[in-house]
């Protein structure tokens, strides 16, 4: 990705009054819609110089690089911006699973007809992505 | 949908300062991401009462009946709430096209390595969905 090219594409994107846009990350090949997180001017230009995913943490207030703790990271496939510029899509190839939780996507929930149900998903231990809990 | 159904999903909804929420429709058959816009309680509730997708508008300031005006109406196959409550997944069935601009998804334009691309994407034109601007 050139820098003028990164450039354009930031200065297409209309972030909040927080400084934020909200990028959805869809796994390319299989079109799974992983999670949902959010970037700023900072994260967008990183994750295009690198290749690879990095969020803007609202909780931690800091660059998220998305898989530097667990190593599940995301390479970047394509940046997609909708035509409003207010959200961004992903195409991304995902380490392992995306969800914190050791799902392979957060949207594990449904709304059935007896209230919220788990969609079947293969999962991992939290604690082999993360160690024991807190640490 | 039951109405302690959809009690139940709101219940697990975490909204946003403003009362709203994220959600990301994407087709359900496809797996095409086709936009992403937001949702309050009473398009949440809506939409699962009709199986009929209602969003918030905020540019107006009111429920936006997706499809009410040029007739790209998307109809709930299922609702997903992600981890932590805070964006929902719409699996729906588009009727035509997604985007204002007539084409089929919003997220048509691309990062490539000269700056923004359009993605190929079939479209109509608008005025046939929505008659002369500004009517």
């Amino acid at each position: 990705m050139t820098t003028s090219s990164a450039e354009a594409a930031i200065a297409a994107i209309q972030f909040d009054s927080g400084g934020l846009v909200p990028a959805i990350a869809q796994q390319h090949d299989t079109g799974e819609v992983l999670m949902m997180a959010w970037m700023n001017r900072e994260a967008v230009a990183e994750t295009l110089a690198t290749g690879r995913v990095c969020y803007w943490s609202r909780s931690r207030g800091a660059l998220w690089r998305k898989g530097e703790t667990s190593g599940q990271t995301q390479r970047l496939v394509d940046l997609r911006i909708d035509c409003d510029g207010d959200t961004l899509l992903l195409l991304v190839d995902q380490t392992g699973v995306a969800c914190h939780t050791g799902k392979r996507r957060c949207f594990f929930r449904r709304v059935g007809a007896a209230g919220l149900e788990d969609v079947a998903m293969g999962a991992v231990d939290p604690e082999a992505l993360y160690g024991k809990a807190g640490a």
